[in-house]
């Protein structure tokens, strides 16, 4: 992280992540937080990534056979009881509802909640007990499989700390929900959903991530297996983009949903679920933003170029806008990554660098300036924001140039985040070094530390006190690495060939 | 509605009209009544007609300057409170939240809320509110303005009687929240989005409306003024399929969300705020389904085509699949509204009987039947879902016309539809023939009455409870009429320009 004169984001990455990030997701304009505790307000800017992103996964969900659907917002306190370990889950962070109206206070001051429920529901945290519920009246016969559903929805898990995207109490998600009649089906399709993540993690968010399987104790509550991609961050930790879990008989099990096989006997159902957040939103800012604010892969970016006008003069702008109009005409009917390219003309009565500053901070890949000079020599100024260069084109290369660049400037991104995660894996072998990796050198800046770590270990309890001292935990063991040679747990000595990633995370 | 020997839905229309749109709706499997009161699944097939009326009238939004934003599921208590009528309005069927996790009973049986809020949080029955604290924030002077922002969202509103689609505790809608200026920008904004709603229902879902405006008695609670679109169902009630509502500078008053004007004095902004939800797939059913089941306009259509392999052999297999693909292929490249022409193959192993049936109840607009006779001549057997008709086409004519006939489906529906509106749309000018239009000719149908009626009116108390017996309601004053001549109020006899609409309504 060089440092330049003037950076728009105060602090810096190196001098406070943490804040860095809030100021980011608020240069840009993404979100806010709202006077309702733990929620957030995902506003146009921000929301339009998240519609970008939700158009390429619905697109990848249905290329691979997956219908649309909704279940409801409320679960009966009751279906959650089902699963044990679900439940336990889960419980200790429901929104409850308990009254179905509000009524004047017997004081006379303002409402009360009245009209008690019978049984209170809760805002779903997760929708595998509902949707099994449905799934169980619609499936008899293994000719009614496979089941393969996918819903857009809202999720609410009642959270102590926020943060905006990565952990907010309601959030917005994916969850897919599928029912087959074989144990290898429902493993197979747990597998290919988290193919779908990694692609779309990599294609379009231009983020490199680790497939792998979680340890038992990060399994998703109910869980057979649970997979999960993993990125790092640009502070080293990681982030967890993407789950699919594999829940075997469990779910099928408590709410018996079983089906007639080609014998005629009954089985129950291998079922699986996977779902991406909005919380992707904040992977992707975390992994490719800078000093000076967003920083946007084009894949899914809202706009690919800003236009910015400069007029001095009103004889300037009489030249100037008309350029700039079929400039973005031009541009529009380039093709980028399965469309067009996105143009936007900020013709807005503001300072050039004010204006300047608007878009970087936004992470617009191009900004184009466009005054009288540029016209004169048939020209466009542009910079990109990824380097940082700012460059004249002439305008015809420029515009016959303009898929080629925005593809460049994704692969750039992409390659830079690729970098950071290979710079900062290790393997470790011995415990003495483990430590060291993830003790902070300055205890001022005690997010400072190592980043991943690649590690022969045994699951064992003795391990996780260690790794809750040093807050890192076990990310997964990467599937990569089936035919890993034998080593020695660094934790318990014994010989094992199960490596796993090690990182501290978000 | 000419009877048929058989049909696939019972009762017919005329035997029972809300029965007949429950069996619409489960023979078309569009949606399932949840365990959860009040909620409804939402099935693929219904999911797919409201995800395309999502994304054209989301296209329209974007087309008229709007962006998207996402505002908190909950709503504090005390925000409700804050607008008088808004309160008054929706205290009565508000979902509450009070507790934010669930422990274990002290009995040790099951589990019991626990964590008690401070206050009560609301699940939204619409965002005015919260969104009004945040536009609050945001706006300080009048270059902060217009704000033109949409929600897709789900919203609660408890009813004690649900019907699916058309009244749900939990519905899916799009919720416009916009700040303006001048209240003629408000004015004409509310106006413009009641358009909007007008053209995607005539054009997409063929369904004929009346826009118009409420009376004092049927507005949104805290409007100024309520614009509707209003459409006929074929029962010849009314349905209110659309609103836009016009609020002044009563929420911006309540929530003190004011600006700086040009000449540097503060004022109230001007609001308004309008929405349509998965009510409207009510409303298609209801507009062109028929006793044979679901009837989609092409324009909303999942598929437009379904291709019904017919093979009684192997041999028959070998020849007819390959013929249903390159078909596929061909119509699939063939252009209609914007789009490709959506096609599918259902190759299935069910008797053609039964898979034609299928396709007829879930509305697909052509089926076309292949057997080995169609291939030996080159042709297709079309079959038309909207009139019924079945006619054999050559190949290569049935392709090259695939976008005009779905044109024409989908003008047909929209005219049938408005001649019904028009068969049974009477000017009545006095007391008895009001009554006795809505007076059921038949005790035991009690449904069937005369349709709409467009009558002078003053607007009365006395008039309401004339009303209330008859069941009847002033849908609106038409936007059209503003240069009505001068009449005679039907209840009261004073003099008046106004004339209203006058039906039963869902």
């Amino acid at each position: 992280m060089a440092k330049k004169a003037k950076n728009a984001i105060s602090p810096s990455r190196e001098d406070d992540y943490p804040e860095w990030y809030q100021q980011v997701v608020r240069a840009a304009d993404l979100a806010e937080i709202s006077p309702v505790r733990g929620c957030m307000v995902i506003k146009p800017w921000g929301w339009a990534i998240w519609e970008n992103m939700q158009r390429v996964l619905d697109g990848m969900f249905k290329e691979t056979g997956h219908e649309n659907a909704y279940f409801p917002l409320f679960i009966p306190m009751s279906y959650l009881e089902k699963e044990a370990e679900h439940v336990e889950g889960f419980a200790k962070e429901c929104a409850v509802v308990t009254h179905h109206r509000l009524e004047p206070s017997p004081d006379g001051e303002g409402l009360v909640p009245a009209g008690p429920l019978e049984e209170p529901l809760v805002v779903r945290p997760t929708s595998e007990t509902i949707i099994g519920v449905m799934y169980a009246k619609w499936i008899q016969s293994y000719r009614d499989l496979p089941i393969l559903i996918n819903q857009w929805a809202n999720v609410v898990r009642w959270e102590m700390r926020t943060r905006m995207f990565l952990r907010t109490t309601e959030f917005l998600w994916q969850e897919g929900h599928t029912a087959h009649a074989t144990e290898q089906e429902a493993l197979d399709e747990t597998r290919l959903m988290l193919d779908v993540y990694a692609e779309f993690a990599e294609k379009y968010m231009a983020m490199p991530v680790i497939k792998g399987e979680k340890t038992a104790e990060e399994r998703f509550p109910g869980a057979v297996q649970t997979l999960s991609i993993e990125a790092m961050m640009q502070d080293r930790k990681a982030l967890q983009a993407g789950t699919s879990h594999f829940l075997g008989q469990n779910f099928s099990r408590a709410q018996d949903m079983s089906f007639q096989n080609q014998e005629g006997e009954e089985e129950f159902c291998w079922t699986t679920s996977w779902g991406v957040s909005t919380r992707l939103v904040g992977a992707l800012i975390m992994t490719h933003s800078d000093d000076d604010g967003l920083v946007l892969p084009p894949r899914l970016a809202p706009k690919h170029v800003v236009i910015l006008p400069i007029c001095r003069t009103d004889e300037d702008r009489a030249a100037v806008l008309p350029y700039c109009e079929s400039l973005k005409q031009e541009l529009a009917q380039q093709a980028f990554d399965d469309g067009q390219v996105k143009v936007m003309i900020d013709d807005r009565d503001l300072r050039g660098g004010e204006k300047n500053w608007y878009h970087i901070k936004r992470g617009v890949p191009l900004r184009v300036e466009v005054g009288p000079k540029d016209i004169a020599k048939n020209g466009v100024f542009v910079g990109r924001r990824d380097t940082g260069e700012k460059t004249p084109w002439s305008r015809d290369e420029f515009v016959a140039n303009i898929g080629k660049t925005l593809e460049d400037i994704q692969a750039n991104l992409f390659a830079r985040a690729m970098k950071l995660r290979e710079d900062h894996t290790r393997e470790i072998d011995n415990l003495d070094d483990f430590q060291a990796y993830f003790t902070p050198a300055n205890a001022k800046k005690p997010e400072i530390h190592g980043g991943f770590a690649s590690c022969y270990f045994v699951e064992d309890d003795s391990v996780q006190e260690l790794l809750k001292r040093l807050k890192v935990t076990i990310r997964c063991v990467p599937l990569a690495a089936d035919d890993e040679a034998e080593g020695t747990c660094i934790f318990t000595g014994q010989p094992t060939r199960q490596r796993g990633i090690f990182a501290k995370a978000y």
